[in-house]
């Protein structure tokens, strides 16, 4: 193999790219390309920085050495792409710039010529901040992605994904696309289809995750399988929601659950270490689905701060607090969440904690303050000392702070703890940016009840293995059935939920009719997996990961846009390429479709 | 970061894979996960091949030692799974296998569990020819992958991709996803369309390339980008073709042709040294379109033999032979194809060679052979013997040589006399599979004239840039303009192709105008891109490779379906599944279709 005796990134066009002149080059004659990133008339001279990918350099074009060339180059403009040579020399004393890698050196140009030139932008493409709105940021979509952060933005992706494959290669797995014109699945939402043109009247649908394909890739024998895969849904979009997303595949055969924990652990172990150099540590916390209900009230808790909600349903019921009891009188449940220093909230504050647990369903708020040693407010006199110290004992708290408690149902209390917690954590700045908190989530139900039909339906997917303790349960009591399945929360986000699946055709055939599917559905939907899975199917189990999502973290932005280079908005739509468009009727007839 | 202590593959469900235990392992007590591959009764001995991703391994049962173990194993058959526990030991003497890795050792089973049975397979999973028709096989794609070659064409699948990310990856290059659902772009190709539910009347495109988004890429400043992209075309399929297919696709700014070419094909030493051990030899060979279509009547041809055509217009000319001079009097050409040690093809080869060029539209082959040091056949008479001498010189034959003539017009004459010179290179047996030719293709005409309409279509696509020299006769003579495009073949298969693009705005209103856009279509159609060229567009160029087909050649299977997991067939279905499929009324009714 030849090797480069030129850098790295030297093409015919430029000698050197706009990061790597230093001082060590001066008095070399160098050819740039780039654009004009910040153009500086200085009387005499013009000063400008040359941007690419990789940096700015200064060039300087002086009337005095090179009077033409200067002479022309009070044509250039912001943002044209132009090549420019000359000799690389240090900055006068005084005006090195200590925030740029070539903040020593300038080079001053002989010649140069212009590639391309440019209108002036709709918003400026130096300032960090940008003051365009989304819809002309994305319609100049070509233009914001010239913005360092989109950049620096792709590069963690790149690295993330990098990372990613570079660990499951040494693990001895194979990456192995599945096809994306495939047929519906049932993931529980809505297909995007492909109509047919060979055969009318029929359609592909897109995939929503490559679910069946890595389980028949274990019954083929294929036994370590991973994918970055692009999956979609057609649904009606929220904030960080996108119609196609690419999540990590992931499929072992011969394992359970320990196995694909164990192996993810040391992936986002080693993921961290390539792209933030953090040693992040492992194994995870992990807690079960109850659990992580009963103390945060969601199954995605954010762990980065403490604000634990104790359920005190035994206290409320033996005090004289009519309101609560009420509630629990109702099927309803009460919680504390008992909030350090909190005590220092006005009675204003409190008022606005309450209005916003209301956009949640909850009526309302009681509250009790730790001051000098004993709680105070208006209700403490529903409780007895004994009460009293034991409500102290269980929710543990000292002096300053503040128990603020929900009564209602069970859903409602915890939907509304759950954002208050988050809400609070907020307004006190508990939240560390700069931790990782990791927490596996497990023990989830395999059934839960549809709001729609009454009828159970799949928390993760039907493919889901049933604890094998409760498979006795399976007719009497599928809703106390435990699911195999396992989900990955960091900061509070959900980033991605596996599973053992079901490996033995009879169990799957239970699970289908548990389902309320008959025979006929099942032979119709999956019979070609009913009998992939009669021919020796392995043990086997997996997981899929958000990639959006975890590079979204890792960048420390808050919309999902941010790593994605040509993102649709909400409605769907890609604005700067105006699609979905209008077909022409000649293919409307090729694919013997008709619209409304 | 944890490390493995135990073997790299260890899971809860085995302590090793089927390949790797060896004679330092014997005494250990291994449990091994995996299918029954085969299965002998030798009597009072049970021996079964047990079979994963990676290897065999040999069990034994032996009633004198486990006899209730040995019992139970009676009922194994062929692709079940199991689990087997037991100690590693020599295998007898005399009944070692070399050509096993793991062939010196044998696991004497002391306990087992089948974690699934299976059903009879439709066709032997161990035996390396298959005897199944396609159907079936495409029916059982789960099991056809378990056989050897599928998991081994997957493997080397994978190492390819992996070398080329690596590669990449060292160059600087980004891999950044570009989306599936996107707008029909003019590829030449039919598009696969999506309706879209929430703008009723509209579609999505699923990709032909990601052209458009790669230059907007360029266009975003990100200078080097790379990805192995899935792409879509509805074309009535040939026997190479799917409708999606996987492309690396790539593109780079401040670039000219020689910048591009030079990377690709240090990327291809470094694949082939990464995937199959080889040094291949770069800088490649270089020829032009024409050059191409001259020696050897096609733009991709084989160079692994050698057999050119000799354009010999100006020799027949001047001789007698009237049937062929006739054909140049109409605008035809003659073309010899001389073939060393052809003189001994008999009377009855020679007109089988007429019958297979009849299938391209030519009518005939005249023919003389080298004998005793001069021309013979019919129609040595009508040439002297200065053009004889000629002749010989020209097509330099040797004694036992064969030299065909074709005449006809100068398409069908190539045509033609390429096929045939494939067809002879089999039939002498003249091709080493073991080389591997590499060759540029360059200098390729801007515009072709459609056979249809009669008008200029791009040969490439319309975001080609013409060679800056013929720039000047885009008005006058657009149908001479010279592309800066290269394809690049190996073996006589066209495996990429690419070109500088054009970068100003007006350059390329005025290629869309040669091919017939009015200014209305162009703002429809192009109105973005339009727009993006006016903002500072660096010069930047690509190339796209068609990932299947070098995986096959990697492979050296004939069938790309041989690299993909799950192919459509020659009609765009996946028997397995039955998809495409029909789809809910309820579906259609969301998305605003009808079919007809």
């Amino acid at each position: 193999m030849t090797t480069d005796i030129k850098p790295l990134l030297a093409t015919s066009l430029r000698t050197h790219t706009c990061d790597n002149l230093r001082k060590s080059n001066i008095g070399e004659t160098v050819t740039l390309s780039g654009w004009v990133h910040r153009r500086r008339d200085h009387g005499g001279l013009i000063f400008i920085d040359l941007r690419d990918r990789y940096g700015l350099t200064q060039l300087v074009f002086d009337p005095k050495t090179h009077p033409k060339t200067h002479h022309i180059a009070q044509e250039i403009r912001s943002e044209w792409t132009l090549q420019a040579t000359g000799k690389v020399r240090a900055r006068a004393e005084g005006m090195t710039n200590t925030k740029l890698e070539t903040g020593e050196i300038e080079i001053e140009v002989s010649s140069f010529q212009p590639y391309s030139m440019a209108k002036t932008p709709p918003f400026s493409i130096c300032d960090e901040n940008i003051e365009a709105n989304d819809d002309i940021r994305s319609t100049y979509r070509f233009l914001d992605l010239r913005r360092g952060n989109l950049i620096a933005n792709q590069t963690m992706r790149f690295k993330t994904t990098t990372a990613i494959r570079e660990f499951f290669t040494q693990k001895d797995f194979l990456e192995i696309e599945t096809p994306i014109l495939t047929k519906s699945t049932p993931e529980g939402a809505r297909d995007y289809v492909v109509p047919s043109r060979i055969h009318p009247g029929t359609f592909y649908a897109l995939p929503q995750s490559p679910q069946l394909f890595k389980q028949l890739l274990m019954i083929g024998g294929f036994d370590r399988y991973y994918q970055i895969a692009r999956c979609f849904r057609d649904e009606d979009l929220r904030a960080d929601r996108q119609p196609e997303f690419t999540q990590l595949d992931l499929e072992m055969s011969f394992v359970q659950e320990e196995d694909v924990i164990r192996i993810m652990e040391e992936m986002f172990s080693f993921v961290f270490k390539k792209c933030l150099n953090l040693d992040i540590q492992i194994p995870f916390k992990r807690m079960t689905h109850s659990q992580c209900m009963e103390y945060y009230g969601s199954d995605r808790p954010d762990l980065r701060y403490d604000l634990q909600l104790v359920r005190v349903d035994e206290i409320i019921k033996r005090s004289s607090f009519s309101a609560l009891k009420e509630q629990i009188g109702k099927g309803g449940i009460v919680k504390a969440l008992p909030i350090p220093n909190g005590a220092k909230f006005s009675r204003k504050e409190i008022d606005e904690f309450t209005t916003f647990v209301g956009k949640f369903g909850l009526n309302g708020l009681a509250w009790m303050k730790m001051s000098n040693d004993k709680l105070t407010s208006s209700i403490v006199k529903f409780f007895d000392d004994d009460l009293q110290k034991e409500l102290i004992a269980n929710t543990n708290v000292n002096e300053g702070d503040l128990i603020l408690f929900a009564a209602a149902s069970e859903a409602t209390v915890n939907q509304a703890l759950d954002h208050l917690r988050r809400h609070i954590a907020e307004k006190m700045d508990l939240i560390d940016e700069n931790r990782w908190e990791f927490l596996w989530v497990y023990d989830f139900p395999l059934f839960e009840t549809d709001k729609d039909t009454g009828k159970p339906t799949s928390v993760h997917h039907p493919f889901t293995m049933p604890n094998e303790k409760d498979i006795s349960s399976l007719d009497s009591e599928p809703l106390k059935v435990r699911a195999k399945a396992y989900d990955i929360v960091l900061n509070g986000f959900e980033i991605g939920g596996g599973s053992i699946r079901i490996h033995r055709e009879d169990l799957q055939r239970k699970v289908f009719e548990i389902l309320d599917l008959s025979s006929d559905q099942i032979d119709q939907k999956f019979g070609f997996f009913i009998r992939a899975l009669q021919y020796g199917t392995p043990p086997h189990g997996g997981i899929a990961l958000g990639i959006d999502r975890l590079v979204m973290l890792l960048c420390k932005t808050n919309s999902i846009k941010d790593v994605i280079c040509f993102p649709k908005t909400q409605r769907a739509s890609d604005i700067m390429m105006d699609c979905p468009s209008a077909i022409a009727q000649n293919q409307l007839d090729e694919l013997n479709i008709m619209t409304k």
